[in-house]
């Protein structure tokens, strides 16, 4: 149960002047993955928000190993850990164009109902997806 | 017609690898000197939204004439050209901290309804408080 | 003189609460495309800084014609208005995954050498790939 | 060992299409709020840099436990858990206006040597202001 991006080219304005990619953007970066692995399954994550579901992270961590620079690019591999429940929990591997490891990190969704703001189950489509 | 900001400082990820802020982060500090001016106007634009009004930015323009480093001070100066019409049209003026300009932009925004995305007019409390 | 991107898509973060890819992304996305360019020129943009030459942003505009959504694709044209100069300027077209242009865009780069902060001439290289 | 920052405002360019504040703006909120502690102990984190000493992030974590919306007023109180070594580790609470806590987190940053980018000790300044 894991997926791999294909390769992003870190952006110009993802760096900051340490001249490394700032560490914030690795959670844009994870979770580009996580949704790009969606639509490789076939979930557009767009029509889960339209059907009624939020799925906010509720916990993130990453540990940054190497910084990326301007220009590199990089893979990210999602793995889900767990089939789906209460909470769907991912873990992170970047690595760089040299395949070396540059990040680490997970991230644990909630399913929220977008009317009541409350938490509620996870969709169908993901648990038969996932399961 | 026109509103300055409080002291903003620059935050350090919104410097680049060049050291500057990088150039897309002033659109974002033209918004929050227009947002925080319609705070000032006692006009919520939460509540706008709320209320079926979206006021997306159709243009944008921006000169750069000096660069802003990490942990400067700066102060947007914020004003309106002409009364709402179709749009509302918006001129800033950023200084730092020795009064320095270091950044002159303009930008138009138009009004949709959030219902129809479709053009709408300009909500009445724009009106008044800019007329 | 111009080029086009690879299909580039829309991330959740770019997004904002209206739902459309805030304005301030899309010169991250001319930005993109002109190093996407310079790349496909053979002319490494970390190169030319550390040969001691920034290429400062120092005016930029955009037009938004439609908004972007999340997960949509896009490319963006990015074309060069005039041979190299004191500045060069880029033209871009943005389209949706449909080819209808969502945004059209300016900006003009100098040159900085630097170690003096001073305008410098347009290194060699730019000068033979461009003219 | 702790300082509480100014009240900061959302800004709406920080929110996504879930009208959450992207859960990796919180990363930059316990980072200006670090720095803003080093400013109040007269620290310049600038000078620092300029000195030769880079301090990455090495580790973060966050907890979301409440979601900020845009325009809302928020606070970080940052503490330093233990005496300066090889590392620092600071915590976050963030509350928002209605003092609630909305996140918390943690960060580990590392000294690296700009010149060599390899770890070096932590500056006399910091140890003798955190010690």
């Amino acid at each position: 149960m894991n997926y791999t991006t294909v390769e992003v080219r870190v952006r110009y304005a993802e760096t900051d002047q340490m001249s490394f990619v700032h560490h914030s953007n690795y959670l844009k970066y994870f979770e580009l993955a996580r949704l790009e692995w969606l639509n490789f399954l076939d979930i557009s994550y767009s029509q889960l928000e339209e059907s009624g579901v939020l799925m906010p992270v509720v916990r993130a961590s990453a540990e940054y190993i190497k910084p990326l620079f301007f220009d590199e690019s990089f893979k990210v591999t999602v793995s889900l850990i767990d089939p789906p429940k209460a909470t769907l929990k991912f873990q992170y591997v970047v690595v760089n164009s040299k395949n070396i490891i540059v990040c680490k990190g997970e991230t644990v969704l909630a399913f929220l109902s977008k009317k009541t703001m409350r938490p509620t189950r996870c969709p169908k489509i993901l648990n038969e997806k996932f399961s």
